[in-house]
């Protein structure tokens, strides 16, 4: 398997670039829109095809590149079957794999961020999206987000995986960049092991985070697969990959 | 592959159990000795043969289970060549591969921690001992130990790998299991992309640790492939899987 795991700094997200080498075909999962061109020069570099943008949930923190890829390229756009977008071309479910070529995707409904998140697993890599995070997890204040789902999402599912499993989280804030679900089950501070269901959802409730700054403009954006706003605030143009001459300057 | 992490939580070492699914054999990289009934049952239940034991390099901090190992089970003893141990069976090299099956181990020669260290690469991971430790790296300051060879080590050898590389270290001590190239080269406080070999030989110099407990008795015993001493003061008896009453009670 061809494998990249590509940073967009300014929502720190990951995007995972997946490539088969036998059909030269590739799968991105949570592609940003502000790093289109930089996601086309790599699979173009690595003379990859893309066949699928894959995202786990509809984004509050950045827009997916999905429906420009596809404009781009002819990919085609799968996405959680839970969220029911029309302009998704592949709705994605629980115990339905998406395959490509040597490629596995296995779909794990993982709700409690957003009701409708997936993550994917692939061998012995998950790609855990704001589902659970190194050392930490997504919040769950927005988007029928739920402390107690997400919590079942974590121990009943995520953590029953095996121990090796790599977790490749859909962002980090600090630089890292791979853990495993042994590592979360052992020290992740808000949903380790040590954490029953009653502190976790005591820890969520007492998070005080401030309202998300792109969130009007992601989620209806993102429920298109990607669409950008013509009115964006010009502070907020560089999500859409439009740099302003004042930001510029 | 077959892959587990093992931890022993006396010295925080991780042993690595790398088996081949085709032929059924394996090899553990770093076993300890005070896990050695542990690690013989891990390979029991994988139904597992172990063909090799491989040694990073001359481990300070406990004793290898080269020699039991191959007592027990009729396993080989693969140490970097460098060291010249007179019980070792396999003397590894750089540019000779250690192949089992599938599982193709390659050598890179990383002194610094210790004039003999290797690191092994294996596909997309390598297992860096204590030459790259997950933020850190091993200590300098005795078997030959130099800090601008090991900053070579790193900087030249283990950070020209891809950045997804995933690095397995030998210890851990706050329960972090795995990290990646990328994120060492990021991040890695010690060694970091940002520090110079002056920066890092200036911080080496600067540890003040204090003296291993165990080294005295460990160098010794490791270079006779797994040998523990019968005169271990009581209460390091357990490091050698050994529980005295005292300790017991």
């Amino acid at each position: 398997m061809i494998f990249k795991q590509l940073f967009d700094p300014l929502s720190s997200t990951y995007t995972y670039l997946l490539g088969c080498e036998s059909t030269g075909e590739a799968m991105l999962i949570d592609p940003v829109i502000a790093t289109l061109e930089r996601d086309l020069a790599e699979l173009d570099k690595l003379g990859l095809k893309l066949a699928y943008s894959v995202d786990t949930h509809i984004h509050a923190d950045h827009i997916t590149s999905a429906r420009e890829l596809k404009r781009r390229t002819g990919s085609r756009i799968a996405n959680p079957g839970v969220d029911h977008l029309p302009c998704a071309d592949v709705h994605l479910e629980e115990g339905k794999d998406l395959t490509l070529g040597s490629l596995n995707l296995q779909a794990l409904h993982t709700p409690g961020h957003t009701d409708g998140h997936f993550a994917y697993r692939l061998g012995d890599r998950v790609f855990t999206g704001d589902a659970l995070l190194i050392d930490g997890c997504g919040r769950t204040d927005f988007q029928n987000g739920n402390a107690a789902d997400l919590y079942r999402s974590i121990h009943g599912k995520l953590f029953t995986l095996p121990d090796e499993t790599l977790v490749y989280p859909g962002h980090d804030y600090q630089q890292r960049q791979v853990s495993s679900i042994g590592q979360e089950k052992l020290r992740n501070p808000r949903v380790g092991m040590d954490k029953t269901q009653a502190d976790f959802e005591a820890i969520m409730a007492n998070l005080n985070l401030p309202y998300p700054k792109f969130i009007d403009y992601a989620v209806p954006g993102n429920r298109q697969c990607g669409v950008c706003p013509t009115d964006l605030p010009e502070q907020l143009e560089q999500y859409c990959g439009r740099m302003t001459e004042s930001v510029q300057g």
